[in-house]
């Protein structure tokens, strides 16, 4: 009800301010059993960590994640699983300037009216710290799901996109470059881009690509909660996030249904896949594939005019350390929630036909 | 958790397939007290019947809501508004040669593949017979909150847009035209369009544009609902949907921060408004706006080489009465899923802050 | 959030007033492929409908369930199964004199607290007539567990009790008698009692006892949603219930440890069984059993001072076809509530282990 | 889904083992701008603290609340309120002799045959240490509603009871002495046999009574959630509890409706109150009082026969620092669920009445 929970029978509660003693959350429904693999958890978190290439933002956050229960001697028990990442590293004094004064295309505003009352230090539970515990609770939630893949990468930094058809890439270069663009070439133009938006004290958006593959028919459910409505309901819940689109998205919209449509094989796979992996809100058994859209990050290092609490114009500039371009750093975010959904879905499907149970 | 719920407190759980008895609902917490405007109600369920114009399917059904509880004497009583709507025109013989057949980029395989069984009539349960109930419920929501005012209209058909901005249309030109395009010039090609595609027997997508006016601030939560997300959620939730932007949306990711924040008046409103209404999942009171992507419909009138349920290759032709273009009917439906998501989340705000309870 | 639904995979919501049109419900999140047995669903009805004997109300009401969706062929399908009851036999004058009365121990006042309006009729929502849809849930959840035994019969009227341990009772005598109890002996007193209470315009209380056999093991979930807290609320949320105990419940209250713990077989059944088949909230292989507690009904046919909506004082008395004794009638309530309560737990147990899924 | 969130506004979902690195939890849904008095929630913990009394367990645990978001300068800023609570005295020597064992009547058969798997130590999740994570949420949420006064009080222990009704009773003297027992006389009958029990390596059982004053008309919804029902269901939850019944309760069943019905005075209140307080599932403002039944703790001072995880006899003791009597520890976890239930339920009903919103 509160917006702080996703998920319906694997289920993520989280809670914590940028700026507080802790951030943390709780995973519960988990099926007990799983062999934690924490190597993998702490290589997410490494992933999604500021301070980890020269295009990000240089804050320091050590992000290490301790469990506190629902886990025994490496394995899953079935009980909730609590756990927190402290704040180590708060220059809060970073932030008193923002104490009454609504930053342009933050949350500052919008939290004053709903709640009267609001953490500023990091933009307090608005900022996208919280997004840390979405890549535990994600990383887990791959680990329920070995056989399924999920790649996600930078497709697009401002005007810079990749020209090729997802087949033609190599996920394996994903993590090669600190844009995380599995071409090379454009990976080079976006990372040159970045430095020099940097250099102006301002930034710019992108977008991303998340593939998931090997992934089981029968996942999702018709009508309200279809499969990529939990999937975009999932990327538009992360910060930044301005769209989504999956198969053939917006460019759909434009083609019309004999080009469209996706003729099956005697196999029941299709020779062409424009539906995205889904049909009817269910997955088929291909590819499923969406794009999400990150708007430029709104702290940017130049003047600004804007207002205090009080209606008074005041002028502010951005400080302490942050991202110029935050699609690379958004990356772990995108497949984390990605897994959140189909983990869910995969245990949810687990009662749909009375035959297999 | 089997999808057919939606919302919170304000929570519509449908039922129903195509061809079955009847398709139907409950809407469960409106609050006590609400005249019901049940004309209001009739006239959304005309925009979104089949058979309104020479340019929709000429399927004819009669879509008249029986209200069966939580209304006495014309106010709701704070008790479930259970309704049903009758089928009564099915033809099933149209039908008869989808039993074994899966239709290219319809749900008839996945459903299979879920459930082992499916209702093939029409569709069943896949069929966008249910949005119907979505429009009743919708309509109810529009009436708690009749300050808010909810347009959406056909903004491109194919390769042909408006190409304006939505401050420059005149909403009550929506309903002029079959195509619910106010811009009438682009309206007349679209529509030509159409002519154009179905005398093809074939079928084309487009966009749908909405915006919301004279919204409170701060409806939405933080986090996983954030308000967009929810927007988001419920319009992919719609048969055909393959994208949903709001704000900026895809275009604002080619932007620069300095560019795309929206700089504050002294009053709180904005001078831009690139969020679209909406800062850190929480309204801030100024219009949102976002638009819908709808695929082609999959059923054309031309031959289509598929496979049956023990993959044997097989030709098919669709039959039946199909739309050519879904996006006109679909207006009320966007319409419909943007107020249960305002409804909801204006009564999910009423306790957020303790000194307004 | 609204109250009118129950379970969480396996989800009945109901809908109807006592005088509207008619009242129903949507189970949502039956499997699919489980064969309907319609004639056992009647027989489930007849059981709870009034005017089946002399000592219930004579009320007729046929209670004739028409399914609208959710079952293909006599099969589920896996889609929402919506249903409804007609309303065919509505004396409606019977109930012209309380629509500004608030009858004693009735939920007339309180329903015109909290919504400022009541569908006064038959008691409108509050109506025991609701119940009919969960008898209908219940019937088609027993399908699912055909397994599972559950045999609920009444256990005391007044002060007239079995004297009994419930394994020295013969469970197939217990629709042999009017009063649903299987001892024939306290039978026959309990039907003599509830005669002599009815001449007098009087009512009485009376308890059920359950006992569900056959149970796997492993049903039920820690802390709060604990198996026995479930069948609790489930019982309480029953028409004039006033209690609910299970294994040694009260009397187990007076005991010592030593005497109360069940000792274990090798087998892993326990030797007594004052746990009533639950540990630590979930079932542990043997017999669950539980009683519940039924308030005498408030409609009684004496005479009885009370307050109109203005606080005026006024005199009433019970009109219409009322039950001297409800708990005959609540006998398939009772089961039909344990029944989706197991019928929910045994598919939120089918992902509680890896090694299982 | 997986049992550890309770309520649906104010939401509290708590996590951890007895003797895990801590338990905690996160309240979600509280209202923004609650001045937080921590002192009274450190009272409420001592209250449920171990080794308060001669007549409890002497196991030391200091149950000191961390709390680590949702709190700005002591006031609640509408986010998550997360907590921990360090488990710092773990004596885990103390357990080893129940690795492979199952103690009768305790949670490890059950545990093992759900999950496969269980933390043994301290009994982990099954643990009541657990319910210091309701106490907290439950002081929180006593604190949202200031006017209503929660009073629970011990009424029973063993065979010795209090002989009175509960508007003869002194609720300033339930803290008078160890046992919570506010009648002077029948408190040192209980102090005594608690002892004595104890001596013998035994323990007992009891029932404790809650009244609850001050309440508004209009809280609790009616059929599935009704008012009563909420309130069974959260005491059943807790550890040890075999029944509930409120108002009149299972003496209710004895009694004829002539005397049972509860008499309005013309302002609303009623002449009695067999009714607890509420009346179709709906408070009428009346006082709500109920009576929760606790069996004696399992863990007993004896050798016992029981088996281990291969179902070989085998003779156990119980060692470590266990209460003879769990009652008077029960008294503020049987307050804070209750609390929980009224604040949540408070919440809800705001929504209930347009008029009113």
């Amino acid at each position: 009800m509160a917006g702080n929970s996703f998920g319906s029978i694997f289920k993520l509660t989280t809670f914590g301010e940028s700026h507080g003693v802790a951030i943390g959350g709780i995973i519960d429904g988990c099926p007990a059993g799983l062999d934690i693999d924490f190597k993998a958890i702490a290589k997410e978190m490494q992933r999604r960590k500021p301070g980890q290439s020269a295009i990000v933002t240089q804050r320091k956050e050590e992000d290490e994640v301790k469990f506190l229960s629902g886990i025994y001697e490496g394995k899953t028990t079935g009980t909730p699983i609590g756990f927190i990442i402290e704040n180590t590293n708060q220059k809060i004094k970073d932030y008193d300037h923002l104490k009454d004064v609504y930053r342009p295309s933050h949350a500052d505003y919008t939290y004053d009216k709903k709640y009267g009352i609001r953490d500023y230090r990091g933009g307090g539970r608005s900022s996208a710290r919280e997004t840390a515990c979405r890549v535990v609770a994600g990383a887990i939630a791959k680990q329920i799901l070995p056989q399924i893949k999920i790649n996600a990468f930078v497709s697009s930094v401002g005007n810079i996109f990749i020209d090729k058809p997802y087949q033609d890439l190599d996920f394996t270069k994903i993590e090669d470059n600190p844009v995380r663009c599995p071409d090379t070439d454009t990976a080079e133009k976006m990372e040159a881009y970045i430095r020099e938006v940097r250099k102006q004290g301002d930034t710019v958006g992108g977008t991303i690509t998340c593939v998931i593959q090997n992934v089981p028919t029968g996942l999702g459910t018709p009508v309200f909660d279809k499969l990529h409505a939990e999937l975009g309901k999932a990327m538009l819940s992360i910060n930044a996030v301005k769209g989504f689109e999956y198969g053939s998205g917006f460019c759909g919209t434009k083609m019309k249904g004999s080009e469209h449509n996706d003729e099956f094989n005697p196999d029941g796979s299709t020779k062409t896949n424009l539906s995205g992996g889904i049909q009817g809100g269910i997955s088929n058994g291909m590819d499923i594939y969406f794009r999400v859209a990150f708007k430029p990050v709104a702290t940017i290092m130049q003047k600004q005019q804007t207002i205090d609490k009080d209606g008074n114009v005041v002028e502010m500039q951005g400080k302490g350390r942050h991202d110029p371009c935050v699609v690379p750093r958004a990356i772990p975010i995108v497949e984390a929630m990605a897994a959140l959904v189909l983990a869910d879905n995969w245990l949810l499907d687990k009662t749909s036909k009375l035959s297999d149970i």
